[in-house]
């Protein structure tokens, strides 16, 4: 047996240029597909089946043994046929829709190098990019010093504010656990994203501890209700460590009022985080980044450019204003096989174990080719374009006779939408209101018919409900 | 201002035909330097620079205004250059070099689909085959029902798996926090991966309560001194929970002795963890998955496609027995924007509260085509050559004079043969002995030819010393 396998020992398992064929072969696909039909307007949106139909259609089960080209080929095609067309102008659905071919060439680059951001040793180029494109955000926020880290997103990036925040409070968390600690408490508005409710609870504090204050009106968080709500905590015996404002809330897109928050932050010591993951990026512009005022007053702030800026999944940055080295202390294992100290070169540039992950993704060249590619002037075009774009709408909406922000017919349109394919965007109940429809129109690709084929359809498919 | 914009609003602020031809050129950079050169045994591994000069040679800042075409694909050209290759035959420094075509095809288009998986509704081919490739991987663990999920990588595996035992034994830890509960300790062997460690801090368990168990001469944790570990743990008032065994330690490759410890777990009912991130893929071989007996008896199991299987980071699978649902109740929080009930279709398939994450990047879609392209039997005998490969290289080196597997002069070899970029290999102290080459050799490029090459190496690189 090991005799006969013996002879082949000399020779690699992979035939390379049998491989680079098949990759080539698999990359027009993808033009064709995904980039060109995909992102064409008279095209779908996508291609509705049932889950059992779809199931029987790609053939899913692996098997023995393996499969011919030609077979393989189709697959990619079917795997992109049966998609949903994310970068397709009519796709309003969530905060990743669009396409920005530099950001795709990086993260194909990033694919094909396949490297870890851990070490200066395996990462070089990587390591000093981050660094840069960090330090660039920073410099967004207001800040000429800090630190931070890209994360598998922006859910991360809240826990390791939330994680780093009460490290900074009880160091003793990280050997004693949370018994070491009185109970704390966790505040922010109810139209905050559900990862702090999600973090809360994974760190082992607990959705009961995570106080919402109230809301104005428009949504944005009530400094004085902050204030209320600490006292009250406090006296409940429990200790305030963090606040967690919003910029950009997922549903409405509002901005929390971050300067006054930062004054009642100060007045109690607290942490003051800013989850900007969907609105970070006004701070490109020059027109709407009054929305975020106060900000380099936070101790961190989460933003994501696979959001607004079409960066693509997963590209999401906690920037923190820290010097003091916080972060590695907080999540350092100082694990030998990687981080040796007797290394040829400055072991700061070894990264990795600011991280809670060991493997990390290089999250970083595909926002910094984009970036590179349009400079900061044209990502400050693509906000100031999205802003013009969701008015546009709003105006247009209130004018058309018949139609309404908020619908009961929401589950029924989004049905036909979906099964003729022309176009997606979500809906959900706000409050104790019915479903509405929430557009996203960030993505670069989009133009103002699309806002009017928008309006369009939405009459046209619900018509005669 | 508004109006001089709004000129421009009926077209994107992309260009299709300038941006796919980008790609293009991009793409062939990407096949000539990283595919081509970079794994060509004549070419280098790496190609050396102190800091501060690649930070020059890269000119990493970014600016307000874009750069032009040519410019941009020097830049691709370049980042390709000074990164280390990866699937380089020579590189054998960590745990995920080598490259397979298929696969990499897969993580293109999935690039490409920028697509999100939480809903069927936005992901709805990665939906169904992320389900039928844990499918699979739950089968060769033994399980013919249970659950899981893609994570960003082991050490997150390896956390979920944490918070799970925890939630099973105190679903009021997610309100209440780790307040509520008694203190609770955590076995694993000194040899486990710091993640155990990360883990237990960030989950507020801490590391004090992580314990270790005495390992024998070949490092496989001693059963009986964990059922000892157990009782003196619950002596002194702690509530063990976790007992979070290895199938593939990192350092040495070494297997826990799983039906005996699973034994101990029954004993004392608790959860047993399999981090099976580098061993894992031993299931694949008949004649090696011996060395996990017992592992259909655990209750979670970590494994990491992107180590020995080369699918290419991130590619991490949970494994769960489970059949309660207990994933999806412990990490759920229901957010109306994304997992509406009063969907069209089953909303069993909106699998994204599963998830502490909630963008979540498609993860299975390489490791399926891969598995899809060559079949079981092709990643069976991956690994058995993997071994083959590993076992050459020990006797070789027994009989080399002068050739030992320790080493004082490590950090040095280390140095010239980084600058030279001839090879990279890892180097580490192992418990009080002195720093020792970590050779990993399960890339499927490899022949035995890079094993000679290896000794080759070391030997030239260290004769004067
Ligand atoms: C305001 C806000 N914060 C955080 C997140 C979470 O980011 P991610 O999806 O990258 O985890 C989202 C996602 O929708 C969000 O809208
Ligand atoms: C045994 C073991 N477990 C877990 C991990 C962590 O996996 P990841 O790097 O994907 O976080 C590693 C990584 O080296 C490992 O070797």
């Amino acid at each position: 047996m090991e005799q006969a396998s013996l002879c082949d020992l000399n020779e690699p398992l992979i035939d390379h240029a049998e491989g680079q064929f098949f990759l080539s072969e698999a990359f027009k696909i993808i033009m064709e597909e995904v980039l060109s039909n995909g992102t064409d307007v008279k095209q779908k949106v996508c291609e509705w089946k049932e889950p059992e139909e779809l199931a029987l259609l790609l053939d899913l089960g692996v098997r023995e043994t393996g499969e011919p080209r030609d077979k393989l080929l189709q697959r990619v095609r079917d795997v992109a046929k049966y998609s949903i067309k994310t970068s397709h102008p009519h796709f309003f659905n969530q905060q990743y829709g669009g396409v920005d071919y530099h950001s795709l060439a990086g993260r194909f680059l990033t694919e094909a190098l396949n490297t870890n951001l851990f070490t200066y040793e395996v990462a070089p180029v990587f390591v000093l990019m981050e660094n840069e494109v960090l330090r660039a955000l920073r410099q967004l926020v207001g800040w000429t010093e800090g630190d931070g880290i890209f994360c598998p997103g922006g859910s991360t990036s809240n826990m390791y504010a939330m994680n780093l925040a009460r490290y900074q409070c009880f160091p003793e968390v990280k050997s004693k656990g949370v018994w070491a600690l009185p109970r704390l408490s966790i505040f922010t508005s109810p139209e905050s994203h559900y990862s702090v409710k999600k973090g809360a609870a994974f760190l082992g504090i607990g959705l009961d501890n995570v106080i919402f204050v109230k809301v104005d009106d428009r949504g944005r968080l009530i400094p004085e209700d902050l204030d209320e709500k600490i006292e009250l905590s406090k006296s409940q015996g429990a200790v305030p460590f963090l606040v967690s404002c919003i910029s950009g809330t997922t549903v409405q897109g509002v901005f929390d009022p971050l300067d006054h928050i930062a004054d009642i932050c100060d007045k109690h010591k607290l942490w003051m985080h800013v989850d900007a993951c969907w609105g970070g990026s006004v701070l490109f512009s020059k027109k709407h980044r009054h929305l975020m005022k106060g900000v380099d007053r936070a101790n961190s702030v989460a933003w994501n450019p696979h959001k607004m800026l079409v960066a693509g999944l997963q590209c999401s940055a906690l920037l923190l204003k820290d010097t003091t080295n916080l972060l590695k202390q907080c999540h350092s294992a100082n694990a030998t096989y990687l981080f040796q100290q007797d290394k040829f070169y400055d072991v700061n540039l070894d990264i990795g174990d600011k991280s809670v992950q060991c493997s990390r993704k290089v999250d970083c060249l595909k926002l910094w080719l984009m970036w590179k590619a349009v400079g900061s002037v044209g990502l400050e075009e693509r906000v100031d374009k999205a802003f013009i774009h969701a008015r546009y709408l709003v105006e247009q909406m209130k004018k058309r006779e018949g139609f309404q922000l908020l619908s009961m017919v929401a589950p029924v349109i989004k049905e036909r939408m979906m099964k003729q394919g022309t176009m997606m965007v979500g809906y959900q109940p706000l409050g104790n209101k019915v479903n509405f429809f929430r557009a996203t129109v960030f993505s670069p690709l989009l133009s103002q018919k699309d806002m009017d084929f928008f309006l369009d359809e939405i009459e046209r498919l619900g018509k005669d409900l």
